[in-house]
């Protein structure tokens, strides 16, 4: 650059207008997930939800309401996604990783914000990204309300990204989940994961490319007609809604005891965090299967049982612990709304860990 | 790595140990922001804040309760931390980039939350960056109640960093401001920045590193002691606590019509939303001094004023459109809470734009 060429924003990397064009593009993605909650405003500061203080039906749910919120991103998982060129699914995840969270403390998800950083606004790809994080949205049940898109091209390298999401909900105070509730004889049930939704992706890419793995190729270890990279990009499910069913249905006897979003750490390093100290949460490995994919993955890397039990979720998403009278009646609820749900264990006297055999 | 050497998450560049140790270190700068409001609960899975819908003081300030969120992350402003090594500063310009948002809507902020996507996790550095935060969040009068760290080897390359802010606050819905309110006559007042806050960076860089400034120098045109390097770092101010003070003082006579956070886009780009169609918002730049930082990067660029204005906020951080009897006894109460205050200007009939003269 000479000293005599005016320099302008422009020239330094940033795109203000397709910035504009995609704010336009994404807004009916963000429509999508509006209820009658949601108050649209002129300017665009912020995003706008109601809390219905005057309207009976919120006042009836809630006589002392606390906010709940919870942030996460996707970790590399989205380095696979922009190696695939798939990029409506990753915002499935990223409001996963967020509401999944916020559903264990017994809250309802009222609404979610994102935010993407990119090396180069490309209006098409990002917009292919909200949409992902509206499907999420519409998935769980709350309000997309708003966003950012930050154009950092020397942060980020040409097609990378992150992303980063933010959940808030709300759940009546006497009904908050903490895992003090858990007693002794209580059952664990598993709800099943769509596979290895977002976590311990450093490992898995490693594994890829240590072993020249083809993310177009179909594996016949995989028992599966989609590729690697298919399997590996599948959104994480969602169980928002069969859980706000089940914790509404009891909503006198309280039956569930406590829940876990297994993440990274697996169930080892989540479920814990559902018990008090001193009870142990004693789960055999023999009553669910564990997909395809985990144990290809373990072949491939030669990874450790130990290490995959670490890392992986290994088949199982999310965690119930219910009382044993009514665990029957909540596994066919929540099998009813769409759930495959295993009874992994139960609750025994111990020191607030996971045994898992 | 040897087909036969087992792989761990360890070698693919993540430490989970790391995480935990840092953990227990930010904890208690988030408890420096913790008011009543917030419980704290076993487990970690999410923030909790309680809305106060059984006590007089809450029920009192709001009637019909509209909870705003803004999110928002700090540009390239991050680059520049990490090539100064200073990070304990940009948590603040984290912060005020969403609840400087938050409060042009009328809202006052409730909580904050932060994400952090890094190469490696270096606890200190982290810890640091959260202590910027927890600081901001003590500035703008709000709990940071969560946040999450993500280690990234493979997107953000080593040293480099990113981060993005969630504000969420509540305002009474009779009293969200949206610019419909600006009348004619109104007088326009506007706060002064701290310097370059956090937006036009990618620019700042460029001319840094096209003209070889030195970050560690102090340049005499700068007319300060301060080295270049803490002058382009100097955080964002956050508005929140002078505007709310302003904002309860006149709550019945309503005389703030509007207001504006001056971002990417300068006065020009940002005052206009403030505003509705038929009206102008005429400022003239001779009402408040450009700070010399201003001056000393358009020199050293060789950029046209057109441009710096388009990006920059040229000294001027924050605007209020207040009602012309009230305009005096507004800026006097800002200057108590300390801040700087410019009569830029008026509003005009017009089209809904900005005129710079």
């Amino acid at each position: 650059m000479s000293d005599s060429k005016p320099m302008t924003y422009a020239q330094s990397g940033v795109d203000i207008e397709a910035g504009d064009q995609m704010v336009s593009m994404i807004r009916r993605h963000m429509k999508r997930t509006y209820g009658p909650r949601v108050i649209e405003k002129h300017g665009g500061f912020a995003g706008f939800f109601r809390l219905d203080y005057n309207e009976k039906l919120f006042k009836r749910n809630y006589k002392d309401p606390v906010l709940v919120a919870c942030t996460d991103g996707v970790g590399t998982k989205v380095k696979l996604a922009a190696q695939a060129g798939i990029y409506d699914t990753v915002g499935i995840d990223l409001v996963a990783m967020s509401v999944n969270d916020l559903v264990v403390t017994g809250a309802e998800p009222l609404f979610f914000l994102d935010y993407l950083g990119v090396n180069h606004l490309n209006p098409q790809q990002a917009t292919d990204m909200v949409k992902g994080v509206a499907d999420g949205c519409h998935q769980a049940g709350c309000a997309l309300l708003g966003g950012e898109t930050a154009e950092m091209p020397d942060v980020y390298a040409p097609n990378d990204f992150d992303m980063a999401g933010f959940a808030v909900g709300v759940v009546e105070r006497k009904r908050m989940l903490d895992g003090t509730r858990v007693e002794k004889g209580d059952v664990i049930l598993g709800l099943a994961s769509s596979g290895l939704h977002s976590n311990g992706y450093s490992l898995v890419r490693a594994i890829i490319d240590n072993k020249g793995l083809n993310l177009s190729h179909c594996y016949p270890e995989l028992e599966s007609d989609e590729t690697l990279g298919q399997i590996v990009l599948t959104p994480t499910r969602i169980y928002t809604k069969p859980i706000i069913s089940v914790l509404r249905k009891y909503r006198v006897k309280q039956v569930v005891s406590s829940m876990a979003h297994i993440t990274g750490g697996g169930i080892i390093g989540n479920l814990n965090r559902a018990l008090t100290s001193d009870l142990d949460a004693k789960v055999a490995r023999k009553n669910w299967p564990v997909p395809p994919i985990f144990q290809f993955l373990q072949g491939q890397g030669n990874v450790e049982p130990e290490e995959m039990d670490r890392v992986f979720n290994m088949g199982i998403g999310f965690c119930l612990i219910v009382r044993p009278t009514f665990a029957k009646s909540v596994k066919k609820r929540l099998e009813k709304a769409g759930q495959t749900v295993y009874k992994m264990g139960s609750i025994v006297k111990g020191k607030g860990r996971v045994k898992l055999t």
